[in-house]
């Protein structure tokens, strides 16, 4: 299994305390030390890092997790290799272009005969079940719309349906960015907050790090952090429903919907 | 204008010093400050590192000099802007994918009115005259085979035919990479050279760093640099003609087209 980390804002924010507590975890305080990733989105682009090794010793995520930069969206991943080898190839996030903007996938579970998933333009570069069900994903959108649709609740629904139809093979975590949604869909195990005034502490579950937001932070500010896991020991995070998938968008859940 | 880097060899080559060279021409001792990006190839898939500042002044470039990565495939770019904002979705090299593989892409010069240059399946995300040309010319690729040709030769005339197209438009130098060959197209200034045994010194033309070769090679190692100008002093380089398009597979050169 893997571990999903995903942030939407209103503000551009850094991402570094949270993915502190998600490299922590990928081989040092848990068993996810097949290879991480991180997106980090600036308009409908997105910066990947990517790295087929364990987060917790990688000097590049440690350059990151020192050298932050603020982003409205961004999607992270520690890897447990459950199907296909340790690659670069292999390793989530993974990206793709559509209408413009990059797409951008994690997944955390199995998805079983994904390899009977029909394709169309998007073809997987490695040979994970994780990459074929987003590539199937990615097309059901691509046929639904000429472009991206104008009425954002058109696009979040399909979104849901095609989510639907691949998480009756298995278990099918995932969080997907388009550039202005994250799109976060639980199967088993995925839960999220959403930071706002008053802003207190918070103290990160793996490490012995604390973080006063109140002083980092305007008092309009929002910041959905979205995990597989708690990541801080002392904020109310709400867990998800098997089944469900919510849309974020400017630091609030605009929509909770059966995927 | 802006500057390109290219490597391509038969065995997985650090691409540290010739990066060094570039990043010191990105904002001290050349002119191009608005951004760069560096591609790694492992297979068929690619690492990207893109920033839409100096290279010169980078921290991250610092840390991908310092921390070298081993590749058979890398293509660099530094930008000086001419068309479209400095902004991460116009930071060279773009990439794409195409019959499950990435596709590694960095232009220098301007085409004129490449807006008009037909669309089909890729989609710019930033505003360059750059990425829409590479967004048709994949297309020209795309609409000509079903999937990547089994007969390498048959796409290298297809690359070099969409290109001369592009190329009556403008300043058409670029860089591309398809996971397995560099293809690089001279329309005013390109470069490149092979080194193999017997290995000697290089002296890099913008730093006071030298690397001795023959010491972190073996005797069957060959590698291509591909560059805007010569990146060293004391090496024979072999300059482009307009026109014309080399591409370079295992260290050697392949074939040299009308393009």
């Amino acid at each position: 299994m893997c571990e999903l980390l995903g942030m939407e804002c209103n503000v551009p924010t850094d991402i570094a305390f949270s993915f502190t507590g998600l490299k922590t975890r990928g081989g040092r305080t848990a068993h996810h030390q097949d290879g991480w990733g991180l997106a980090l989105y600036q308009g409908r682009a997105a910066r990947v890092f990517l790295e087929p090794t364990a987060a917790a010793n990688s000097p590049l995520a440690r350059f990151i997790a020192e050298n932050p930069d603020k982003t409205l969206l961004a999607i992270g991943h520690i890897r447990k290799r459950t199907r296909g080898a340790i690659s670069l190839a292999n390793t989530h996030p993974f990206v793709r272009e559509l209408w413009g903007r990059h797409w951008v996938f994690a997944h955390n579970g199995t998805v079983r005969a994904a390899s009977k998933l029909k394709l169309g333009r998007f073809k997987p570069i490695g040979t994970t079940d994780s990459e074929h069900a987003y590539c199937h994903l990615l097309e059901g959108l691509r046929s639904s719309f000429k472009d991206y649709p104008k009425q954002p609740s058109e696009l979040w629904q399909a979104v849901a349906d095609v989510a639907r139809g691949i998480g009756a093979r298995g278990t099918f975590n995932f969080l997907l960015g388009d550039g202005r949604h994250l799109y976060a869909r639980c199967a088993t195990k995925l839960c999220f907050l959403i930071r706002r005034a008053p802003f207190g502490e918070a103290r990160l579950s793996d490490e012995d790090v604390a973080i006063d937001f109140s002083k980092v932070t305007g008092p309009r500010d929002r910041v959905v952090v979205v995990s597989t896991v708690p990541l801080t020991r002392n904020e109310a995070w709400t867990h998800g429903d098997p089944g469900k998938m919510w849309v974020f968008d400017q630091g609030a859940l605009r929509a909770t919907l059966s995927a």
